[in-house]
């Protein structure tokens, strides 16, 4: 990709650009001085204030599991069309349907409550190593060693719960290097401002997703609202706007090719720590039987869906998924491969380990590594088993949902600290909505071949690798008529495919849905049974691993001597970055900024490239008001930037030097998905939606006055019953 | 695509550059001061002496069919592997496969004569219009117009073809406002000298046919041979190499980017004369319709090949021209979309139009634009049936056969001059060929489904487009039982498809022919029937065509008031270009070059990016020898210019401002084949293989020394026994 060095700008920016999820803690540690030379025009205590808890990243808030920012005094919130969509579709009806024309409050009584929009704005970020590793007792086994912490990180969070509207976590870092106790104000009601129609949130559709360049408008606005005294409270018609202690001021102005910008927000989980044989595993072994398993399921539901107008609608939401997995795993092979980043991490490895060989200090790294790779090779002997029987749990809807109420009669009777934690109590409400929404995602045909591939599957697996219970109902070897015959009898049998009698069993104890003699429900307990002893080895292996990982890169990070960004787990970070494109394939180059002419570009008029009339009118005219970008001609549609990062960061805000947002990150190029293995700069960009393009929309298509007045866009007095 | 400007010098020169086949005889009235500023830096002299018959532009040869150029003094031809690929396959056997493995000759002894492989130097053209128009009849009307001209076209050939070895073409210009008398030699004994394995020569394949970026090595080299006398002679052992009076050295420097080229050769047929409303009809009619028939006979063939290995060898090369025109089909309808190339043409015609409404010299201009509007019409009128009739006698190899076979028997028995121009004697050669070429080609299932959804379309027509031959044998009804039943007869019951039997038909008077009683030779004397039909209906419109259309362009080049390159029609061209990428869609750039590495990148080991062992070792260990840009760190593999190409040049030398060869022409890119109708700067892009990509493999992988010594490129003395 040399050649492409001579047309644009491409080389990474040294030191901090790029690479790296930071902590609020080490934003504070990084060299100032660098910061402020990469485009960093605020000081980084800006960024976030300990002592206070404020800052940039106050104003950065969890939604769903998706990220979000404030983007007004008065509890605007905006994230990613694709993570306000419950709440879209929540409110939509055949007769007014707002998932496909967009939704728009004019005033603040048009704006729609959403049942599940929980929005989480950090408040403080506590130390806890010491608490959590003196709750070890001397001498535990790995087994106990993961239950004494399991245990622990409970206790932490209840008695952080205990202050009223507040959802804690207790983070990991390095493996159990660090140990950091985060507490969030969690607002439940928040209510749906604006969402585009869904050709211009989700244009381009699944063609497009990883796929640069895109020209998706994937946002949503959505505003959070507390009790009048200002403390968190469910919807009520009297609450009041949540009053933003931060929020991010927009850009009017916009960026350009190789502007400094950071993405703020809660990536989920990556892999950078693992040891490269365990990376190996996974390319060799886990995202091809991914590929495998996911692709017979998508050509089994897109089957069924092409015969069936309304199996096609169930199936849709979990096709969506299934697709997104199937893709991302084709490119974490192929990322992992031309990024050599195996190879990479061996080296890197090694050279730790002859560093460490020489330092009697960190002999025990060593050893932990070894430990570590013993691990790996353990757990590699059941991969089969224990990727089927979690499939089993997941993917078919009849065992996913028999193994689930199975499990929670189970857990239910014991004191709510000794539960596994999705059904601890503060969990059980999330578990009765998905029991609910699943009745929505089932379509029955669909889900009888599902199990059957599955079944199928499993009767194949080696000895030693068996999966009990489906040897027992359904025989040890595979016969697809006598197979069939047997799923049918079971469905046919069983009720807790019915809502009504599924929410009815979820209030009963074991002995009473042993009782009903229900056949899919026998199935459940018999795969809970096995599912529980495979989550005991897996907390064993968690133990052993909470042991040695932490030896091993206290080692690495030592040997590094300078700041290291860890994993992501979910806990919120600030990325460093710059716009820029990149270079797929040998003469190709991919432009940093896409536009309103690409949008006409793609337009067939038929999903996913069907943009809707207003937008194409005002497209087509040329009506780009205030949004045109000198440079392109054109009103910018979205933008790349080498940003670090991974899921969550969906609906992250991505902010210039100032601090002010010029884009929300949605999604990152299929190049760069093996990002989650090992940072390579020449493809690692994420793809951000332009801030000119969501003004552009509310401005131009929309004229949303009384919104572009609040986000001090549109001058003169505000209208006074919008306000 | 405006934004593309910032980044990539993307805007076309002025004047010259790009648009526009200059005639050999053009080039010397264009501005010299011109050319030389765009970097021509030889004089326009040196390209071609009409008086000599010499120049750059008589080291460019035709390749039958192709384009090709002399490159050393002894008579060495490089050209396109595909366009080589008869000779290369003549060679071929299972035991030495040189379509697989590739060819070098490392003597002259081991070259190898290719039965088909004719070259022709371009000698004189002589303007014949005068001659030419002086042949009609005062008061003919269009049927005797066209052949009156057909025959004075014939006449002057055949004087011309007396002198010995002599190939001639009457060709015309502007629709027949100027008619030129070409004359070539005719070189007979070519030989193999250099073929790349067709992985290297076809990388790619249809997956990249048309689509940048490419990474094909698509040449061969060719040397030819003369009598001892230096005349042109059939193979002999004792021939000796052609001295060719003016060659290409080659430009071991290669091209960067913006650099000034050439691309000469002999496009085939472009279509810019046409009017708006012609254009117009081959956009929403002739390419969908193109789409449609081929579309479905490749899903034939493909199928057919699928459940047969030997099949699938058999429909190969149909298959390959099949996806060609398909692939051309949709690229010409998207081409004349984005380029709204119709709409320009309009704007361009209205312009003369009016022009043309105020200047009596040119009243007839008008006139004949509206004749030519109304002969479009009638033309549409049974534009259905036609293209059925050609594509029966095409396309199925059955009928294609037969119908040939009767027409040969009715054409032989009138004088030669009066023949229809493809049964006259010296074109009989070649149809023999044809007929021999083609049983290797059958695959019967193939065929017989080929046939069957043509005899569908057939009954399916309206009334007054009926084939009345397919009437008579199949009914006028569909059956799908019925007419493959009726198919299974004709195959079983015809002699037509057995090579020997065929040879014997070929020299059969009709009489003899009949009385065989082969029911698909009767077919084909019912086509033939309807064909001839057909045939005088097109000459007639053709003798409107030459009565009309050069009124209109008269018209037309009188407005332009500067040179115009006239439509492509075989003859030899010059095009002046600069090397440069293009933005194919909005966030894309595509850079100008390819590399080496580029080709490593796509390799998978299976066809089509199975790039051969020896090709990788190479590349791997970068072996880059003296062919490494230094800008691109890498041996460059394909390149692309904003030369204005089009089919037949292929295999044109693509020459610097000094005329050094620094490519070989092989391709355009896909979003420019509408290039055809009208040159668009944003995407006319041509495809040539780097020099250095052809001196590297010949270098580094083959190790080529003597071919190496005779191209000037490696010093030393030359081995004895290798000259």
């Amino acid at each position: 990709m040399k050649k492409a060095l001579l047309f644009l700008s491409l080389v990474s920016a040294p030191a901090l650009a790029g690479e790296g999820k930071w902590t609020p803690q080490q934003v504070l540690e990084l060299n100032p001085a660098e910061l402020k030379k990469q485009g960093l025009q605020v000081p980084p205590q800006r960024l976030w204030d300990p002592k206070r808890g404020t800052g940039l990243l106050a104003g950065t808030v969890n939604v769903g599991g998706c990220s979000g920012a404030f983007i007004s005094e008065l509890g605007l919130v905006i994230t990613n069309h694709h993570c306000a969509f419950p709440i879209i579709q929540e409110h939509s009806t055949p007769e007014r349907d707002l998932i496909s024309q967009g939704f728009l409050a004019r005033s603040r009584e048009e704006e729609l409550p959403g049942k599940g929009a929980r929005i989480q704005v950090p408040r403080a970020f506590t130390d806890v190593t010491g608490q959590m590793l003196a709750a070890v007792p001397a001498g535990a086994d790995d087994l106990a060693r993961h239950k004494a912490l399991e245990r622990k990180e409970k206790e932490l969070i209840a008695e952080c719960e205990k202050r009223p509207a507040t959802r804690c976590i207790v983070s990991r870092f390095e493996g159990g290097l660090r140990f950091t106790l985060i507490d969030s104000v969690e607002l439940t009601d928040s209510r749906l401002v604006y969402a585009p129609p869904r050709s211009v949130g989700e244009y381009g559709g699944e063609v497009d997703n990883w796929m640069w360049p895109r020209h998706t408008g994937d946002f949503a606005i959505l505003r959070a609202y507390v009790a009048p005294d200002g403390s968190a409270a469910p919807y009520n018609a009297q609450n009041v706007p949540y009053k933003a202690e931060f929020f991010f001021p927009l850009a009017t102005q916009g960026v350009k090719p190789d502007d400094f910008v950071m993405v703020l927000g809660y990536p989920g989980t990556t892999f950078r720590a693992l040891l490269a044989d365990e990376m190996a595993e996974r390319q060799a072994r886990y995202y091809p039987r991914v590929i495998d398993v996911y692709g017979e399921i998508i050509r089994i539901l897109e089957a069924a869906g092409e015969k069936d107008p309304a199996g096609k609608i169930a199936v849709a939401s979990n096709l969506k998924g299934l697709h997104n997995r199937h893709k991302n795993a084709g490119g974490q092979i192929a990322g992992l491969k031309r990024g050599h980043i195996v190879d990479k991490q061996r080296a890197a490895e090694e050279a730790v380990v002859a560093w460490a060989r020489t330092r009697p200090a960190f002999a025990g790294a060593l050893e932990a590594r070894t430990g570590l790779l013993a691990l790996r090779e353990e757990g590699a002997k059941s991969f089969e088993h224990d990727l089927l029987l979690d499939t089993l749990a997941f993917s078919a809807k009849s065992t996913a949902l028999s193994t689930r109420l199975a499990r929670l009669s189970r857990e239910r009777v014991k004191p709510d600290l000794e539960r596994e934690p999705e059904f601890m109590d503060r969990e059980l409400p999330r578990l009765k909505d998905w029991l609910e929404r699943e009745q929505k995602n089932f379509f029955a045909p669909a889900d009888k071949q599902v199990l059957l591939s599955l079944v199928r599957r499993a009767q194949a697996l080696g000895e030693g690798e068996r999966i009990t219970a489906i040897d027992r109902y359904f025989g040890p070897v595979y016969s697809e008529k006598e197979t069939a015959a047997k799923i049918e009898a079971l469905y046919a049998g069983t009720k807790v495919l019915d809502l009504a009698e599924r929410q009815k069993m979820a209030g009963e104890t074991e002995a009473q849905l042993r009782a009903r003699q229900d056949p899919l429900l026998d199935l459940g307990f018999a795969l809970a049974a096995e599912i529980a002893v495979l989550k005991e080895a897996r907390d064993r292996r968690s133990g052993a691993n909470l042991r040695l990982r932490p030896e091993w890169r206290r080692a690495f990070l030592a040997h590094a001597g300078k700041p290291v960004a860890p994993d992501a787990n979910g806990s919120l970070r600030v990325t460093f970055a710059k716009v820029k494109g990149y270079a797929p394939r040998d003469g190709i180059l991919y432009t940093p900024q896409t536009t309103l002419a690409g949008v006409l570009e793609k337009n067939t008029g038929a999903t996913p490239y069907d943009v809707p009339e207003k937008v194409l009118r005002a497209a087509e005219a040329q009506r780009f008001g205030a949004w045109k970008d000198a440079r392109l001609k054109d009103v910018p549609v979205n933008f790349l930037s080498d940003a670090d990062t991974t899921g969550g960061n969906s609906g992250s805000p991505t902010v210039n030097g100032k601090g002010q947002l010029v884009g929300v990150n949605f999604d990152r190029v299929w190049e760069n998905v093996a990002n989650d293995f090992g940072y390579n700069p020449d493809v690692a960009r994420n793809v951000n939606v332009d801030v000119r393009y969501v003004l552009w929309l509310l401005d131009q298509v929309e004229d949303a006055d009384a919104l572009l007045r609040e986000l001090g866009v549109r001058k003169g007095p505000q209208a006074k019953e919008s306000r």
